[in-house]
């Protein structure tokens, strides 16, 4: 029998627990999960006889050193900062080490020493990253192996809500960490276009989106990622002249938040003045410049403010999330962004019954024989329900499929490794088309 | 015989410096100064037998007890970061000291220390801060001591050109640190307008400048600074309903500087890839979008980019700087921020001849029996020459009076303090009109 543990059972663990505990008799797993709170797993597990749970602390040294040493395999989906403590156990005592988050400088610095303790530690294996890696390697190297030099790749990554969630003016509901969704972007895009270093500042950034159409889900918009630059080495793409990644919102989003962000509304540098006091109308007339005349409505200070339509798609996003009413903020000392994101909250949050959608588009243009190619690498991921959300299942099966590999030993390599190999992809990709994960790849020649 | 000790004497202490040489002999002072470079120093105290020079090395802790040990009053024109030392050094050994500097949260700790010690720490007495301080309470104490309340305050202070040296479309060189012109207003400027507290994020500040028009001198334009709500206190106007400050720059400056920093070349925040082979032309186009097409020429790309016409003003300053041309920038793993400041000193250095101007002007209201009233006090100061600049004149000169009032024993405050006490500012304020830095005042009744 192998032991897994899994320490982090919050709303993204919910898809990969189900995989584990599914997989369990079959593998000969006995799987503990530990997290601040587990009553919520007790109906998971009662029927399971190789499972169990129990509170974990992950700041008591005593408790992590104790269960790390049971075990076979750490999963660890704590939130990101916990996991170079639970790594260094692991490597203490010897265990195998998976994540779904990114490899840090910290973890660099354990990889020679994984390598000698003949240990992995297999990082950046859920959605973004993760599959991100997986589908674009599959990709990549066979168009290497063909022959092919790969001269752009751009990549974009959105979880956004399903069509049949898509109930409002943003078409766009949160899936995910809200408070990322609010900084998302902050500090100055890079990227490489035709050999050139591209720097998109972020009051720039939501005005650069790009567009891009997805057949059966219509218009979509792409914003670059604060690094791309670093998936070159990553990827064995060093010399490539086009590498961009970047973040999908669908049509009209980024024009919308572009005039939060011109407004200064997104700013988590600074606490607003008496924020307790405020309503978000109050919030809101703090960002304006003062009214040219009393009769001046906020829609027609906003538009010769920030240069967008007063009667507009815009405008009537940003009144549909309330900004324009006298509502209470309820926020203490509290930035813009924290203000922001508590408005949003109460418009953006998933309601019962809504179902997410996970969106990933790679787009390639490679040389072959003298020939460019695109190719175009879709996936549209829908979430089964409130619990397996698109989101819980793209993180955290791929995090499963790999825990997987690694205890049937099929994994040879050690160190710290994420999933850009074909030994480890390949399955991974493979087994994901049986839970509906999979990539629809269109291909056509550009130039003769 | 009293001993003053001038640390630090670069370009900006040399009117102090031939103030404190001019007083010395009426005064019976003895003049000792230091800094890293005295060489230029020698022409001027070889005529004057109660001065000297020395080397003086900031960071030799023995050279610093000595020498503020030997002194009656040290006055401290070293770069800021250094005050703090010779501060501790002077209420180690019981000497008085001045600085033009702010009172930082490392000075305002001294303040108990320096009062139980019989000591002076005057600090902010020179332009901006200092002047600034002095001539806006001479105003706000006149109006009190009359019995009106100030409802609003806006002050503005700019290092320009004096309009013979005027010569160049921006209508602006440098006259102080060019770093600090560069990164000028980055963060996000608070001020209060009729109560209410407003936010101006940076990528909207240089939109959002105040018109100003001074008497025969023309238009200019005034950015808020970051922190206008901090001289409420200070001011002892805790309850104003307006306070503003802000930098002058002339009319036009700041839609060009706006352009630059829509584009992004004022970031100083990251490094740019292979900066060393960049020329203006490239540095310039790493920010822009991708050309539509090959016949796009660079000022239609960035007037369709940032929304400036292609052959406006703004469009001819940008042209103006070299930003278009292929020279090579030679700077090695250089911000955005310094190559723009390598680019700007190449145009916005002073030529020789050329004289220099400080402009300040305070904006009143007040309410007097029923009355309101506004109260417009300006400054315009010249340079004599390229060493007695109006920025010397203007840092230095209030330094040097206050050093002379508190050597004659007219200061009775102890502490930390900054000059907005009448027995500290009246006497300079009447002093400085001989040296041509005077306010012109104008009153008018808004209302009954």
């Amino acid at each position: 029998m192998k032991r897994i543990l899994l320490l982090g059972a919050g709303r993204s663990a919910s898809s990969l627990i189900q995989y584990l505990l599914d997989n369990a008799a079959a593998e000969d797993w006995h799987l503990r999960i530990g997290d601040i709170s587990v009553a919520h797993l007790q109906p998971l597990v009662e029927s399971v006889a190789s499972a169990d749970i129990m509170v974990f602390d992950v700041h008591n040294e005593r408790q992590r050193a104790e269960e790390v040493g049971q075990a076979d395999l750490v999963i660890s989906m704590l939130p990101a900062a916990f996991h170079i403590a639970v790594a260094r156990e692991c490597l203490k005592q010897g265990r195998h080490m998976i994540t779904a988050s990114y490899v840090t400088l910290a973890f660099r610095e354990l990889h020679e020493a994984a390598q000698q303790e003949n240990l992995v530690i297999l990082m950046e294996s859920g959605l973004d990253p993760g599959i991100d890696h997986m589908s674009a390697m599959a990709v990549i190297q066979r168009i290497q192996a063909a022959g092919g030099t790969v001269t752009a790749f751009k990549s974009y990554t959105g979880g956004l809500v399903a069509p049949e969630s898509d109930t409002n003016p943003w078409r766009y509901k949160f899936t995910w960490n809200p408070r990322n969704v609010v900084l998302a972007g902050q500090g100055t895009a890079k990227y490489i276009q035709h050999g050139s270093y591209k720097y998109i500042p972020y009051h720039q950034l939501f005005r650069r989106a790009d567009a891009l159409h997805i057949a059966g889900y219509g218009g979509f918009e792409g914003y670059a990622n604060r690094d791309s630059l670093s998936y070159r080495e990553l990827y064995g793409l060093g010399d490539i002249p086009t590498m961009l990644r970047g973040t999908l919102r669908r049509q009209g989003y980024c024009a919308a938040w572009d005039a939060l962000v011109q407004l200064g509304l997104t700013d988590d540098s600074y606490t607003l003045e008496g924020s307790e006091r405020m309503t978000h109308r109050s919030f809101l007339d703090a960002f304006l410049p003062p009214a040219a005349s009393a009769e001046q409505t906020l829609a027609v200070r906003i538009s010769s403010y920030i240069n967008i339509p007063a009667d507009g798609e815009v405008m009537e996003k940003l009144a549909w999330l309330g900004l324009f009413e006298e509502t209470p903020v309820g926020l203490k000392e509290a930035t813009p962004a924290q203000v922001l994101e508590k408005i949003l909250k109460a418009k953006w949050t998933l309601a019962p019954g809504d179902k997410d959608m996970v969106v990933m588009q790679h787009l390639f243009e490679y040389e072959l024989s003298g020939r460019r190619h695109e190719i175009s690498s879709t996936l549209v991921a829908t979430g089964d329900d409130e619990v397996h959300t698109a989101m819980a299942k793209t993180v955290g099966l791929p995090v499963g499929m790999l825990a997987r590999l690694l205890l049937q030993g099929k994994i040879e390599r050690r160190g710290v490794i994420i999933p850009v190999y074909p030994e480890l992809y390949a399955p991974v990709l493979e087994e994901l088309k049986r839970y509906g994960i999979d990539f629809v790849e269109k291909e056509r020649v550009l130039s003769e």
